[in-house]
This record gives structure tokens, sequence and C-alpha cells, in this order.
């Protein structure tokens, strides 16, 4: 085969660390497609729910990433009910695809007081007593936004499986599971 | 209220108008962010599932979606188990996310033959017999595509409800439902 644009598509480790690479772009670098997945969950009705959200933290020793959120959000809700996610982030410049299979664990209290005392003040009112996100008001500008720490809640995301499709001048698609210690398998893309 | 730059995030109507513009430039323009949604669905285990979809056709006046896909794939095997369905949007440029929650009908056959024949040849082969997207091959590249009319699937997706979240200079968010012939409803973002 002819020398590749992509020598990290090819190969199954080098793949499986290009993902990581990917993953982790999106803790420093604002601009990074994996900066802003979106979060799949099901709610208690069964029914799919999707919104973006912003990725704070990724361990690829540990193959876990972790978000934050209010809460009394409906995510919070549903993933009491059914803590499986899946996160997904389109990289139209690389032209990749990471969909990632996750059990979530809800930390909130004690256990995340170290993380909040390092968030800015400013980005504090995300994370907010009084009415919940999603309550009908009024007018559009009907609520305030109080600071709270109790309001502060981490999903953490215990990867079972990423699967990766790359629409290079060839397609390759391949699956990573933790229940195979991460060795990799190609797909059909 | 000082001049905004956004007058279309601050009234219901305006909002609503400009959600669908946003979808519908995403037919038209191949850069909009709408052209690339994220289509999630829940499968037969109760899991979900995120993977990236092209948009294809928008109708305000119907109020329906449209996308294309394999017959063999995953979310035809899950929609066809639970046909509901969550499409998500993030424009970044605007600051915008959309929401749509929408009940899916699968068209193959006969009654997509006009939309088949319509497909450039090189892009048929998205619609292929012999082994379905996400079966294990040995090497990357172990697989043909050959198009195949049969496997060629609409995905009709009739709206149920639009969620809008503006992070303007303030954040606003509303919902728009069938049941209340898309009146809105603004909502503690």
């Amino acid at each position: 085969m002819a020398t590749s644009k992509h020598p990290w598509a090819e190969e199954l480790p080098l793949l499986y660390d290009h993902l990581w690479k990917c993953l982790t772009r999106g803790i420093s670098d604002r601009d990074a497609a994996a900066r802003h997945p979106t979060l799949a969950t099901v709610n208690k009705s069964g029914m799919p729910q999707a919104r973006t959200v912003v990725l704070r933290e990724a361990d690829q020793q540990a193959a876990t990433l972790a978000t934050y959120t209010d809460i009394h959000s409906d995510k919070i809700a549903s993933l009491r009910v059914n803590p499986a996610a899946a996160l997904h982030i389109w990289d139209a410049e690389q032209k990749l695809q990471l969909r990632v299979e996750a059990n979530v664990t809800i930390l909130n209290g004690d256990e995340v007081s170290e993380r909040w005392q390092r968030i800015p003040e400013h980005a504090r009112t995300a994370y907010s007593r009084g009415p919940a996100p999603g309550e009908p008001i009024a007018n559009s500008l009907d609520y305030t936004k109080t600071p709270a720490e109790n309001a502060f809640a981490v999903l953490w995301l215990d990867i079972q499986a990423i699967e990766a499709l790359h629409l290079g001048q060839h397609h390759r698609r391949a699956i990573f599971k933790r229940a195979n210690n991460w060795a990799g398998q190609w797909l059909v893309p």
C-alpha cells in the first residue's frame, strides 16, 4: 500500500493511541472537537436524549472521562435510572468519529469539593440552587443562577468500549473494548 | 433591554423560525452545523447509541426531517425495537444547541425508489449488499461495498419537540412541541 497520510488509521494500537490523543486534546484545547462531545442517555420513559457537554478530564490509563453538570439537570435524572451513556465526537477536520460507551457514576458533595474549589467564581453559576434547568418560565430571562456547591456534580465515565470510524481515502472502522483489554477489532465500515 | 445582536433569540416565534432556518441550511449548505447532526437511539438492550448522520430533507410545514442509511446498520435494528430518536446539533458559531425529539419511520423499497434514482452512482456504495456495517473483519480493508437499492433506507423523522439553548450574552432556553402546535415555552437554561 502506498504511504498513507494517516498512518495512525492503519494499525489498531496506533489508532487506539490516536483516539486517546484526541480525547486528551479536548481537555487542554478549547477548539478541539473533543472539547464538546454529545452525551446520549436514556430517560425513565426509555427515550433517548442528547446534549452537548464539556469534556473535563481524560485518563487513558484508567480509561475514564469526566464531565460536570448541575445535579438538577435532566441527565442526572436519566442516569439515576439507567447509568449507561454514549459519548459521541465528530471531528470534521480529521473526518474521524469517536463513539464511546460508558457506565456513569454520579459524584457529588465531599468527593468533588476539591474540583469545586478549582472552578473560577464566574463559572460556578452553572451549578445553582433555585429553579432547576428545564423548568418553565413566563419570560426568557425570568431566572437567576446562584452558585451552590451541593448542586455541583461530576459524571464519571468508566469507558466500556470506544469505536472509531475514519472516512479517509479508505474508510476504516474499529472497536476497542475494556473486556478485551483494548486489543481492538476491525469492523466493516 | 438594549438592542440585541440576536433578535431571533428573544421572541418565541422568531426563535422557532430561526431553528427551522438552521435545519433547512443543513440541506443546502455542506458546511452548516445542521448538515451533520448526531442521531441518538436506544438499542434492544436499552443502551443509548449515537452517531453522525447527514441531514437530507427538512420540511417546516410538516415538521419532518429525513436522513438516509444502510438498512443493515445498527440504527435500523435499534429503531425497529424503539422508534424514538433524538437529533442533536451544536452550532458552535451561533452558540446554539438544537435538540429534536422524533418518532422515526423506516422507509425502504418502492416508497424510496425515486430518491434512490437521484443518488449519484459513486454515493450509492453507502447502501450495500454483502457484509453488514459493524461485522468483524481480520484486516481493515477486508470488505467491498456493492450498491444495492434494497439496502437503501430513509429514516423519516416526525418531530414531536424541538428544544433550543442559546448561550449568548444572556442564556435562553425554549421548547416547542407539536402537541402545542409549536407555540413554544421558555425554560430555565
